[in-house]
């Protein structure tokens, strides 16, 4: 068993392309003998984002605190404390802080995804 | 895509032998599509507890609200909102709430988990 409180793991900036005012925290992955999946924990700056991309694997999200939106390729949902988001694979998605508090999610992913390519997509339809 | 809100998501009383004042919350599961693991919320009412047991799959819990215990065996671990617990396969388990509201706790397990088996273990170390 391991047990210890979030705020305690270290936070480390995201730095992929497309993503502003990010970072995380991985909670419990693989180096925690987790067996199938690995719990991380984001944080969005106010007017912050993560990269509009797609990627072969799936996320499973719980918004903790703050305000915001997921958009679903084009199409935006708002979120606040409590919302749940399933993100299937391949699915074009992009969290997006709309509040004036830092927009803290859960966001786990299966341990298949290491090593998996997440691609950039473009910011409009178009292409 | 799915959002939704947690509250909005059916919430069933746990009716396995050992437990007392749990419910569920199914936010994420296999009906959804989920390729990998199931997100599911328990809230565990003042002086009730999850079973006491052990099955061969893990647990990766992140307390919402309220204030408990989680038993590692005989030890005990305190909980409160924004602690993080990885229960290895195996090990004997049990949530306890020790506050005087609803102790809220997400607890996600893999799809692999569906028909195994959980085994009661018993209140003392003495066997």
């Amino acid at each position: 068993m391991k047990v210890s409180h979030y705020q305690e793991v270290p936070q480390q900036p995201v730095e992929m392309e497309g993503s502003r005012g990010c970072s995380v925290r991985w909670l419990l992955g693989e180096r925690d003998g987790t067996p199938n999946f690995a719990m991380r924990q984001f944080e969005v700056a106010p007017g912050g984002y993560t990269p509009r991309h797609f990627h072969p694997y799936e996320h499973e999200v719980f918004v903790l605190e703050g305000e915001g939106v997921v958009y679903e390729g084009d199409k935006s949902h708002s979120l606040k404390a409590g919302d749940v988001v399933l993100v299937r694979p391949d699915e074009i998605h992009q969290f997006r802080n709309t509040g004036q508090a830092p927009l803290k999610f859960l966001c786990l992913i299966p341990n298949s995804a290491a090593g998996k390519t997440a691609t950039v997509a473009p910011e409009c339809g178009c292409e």
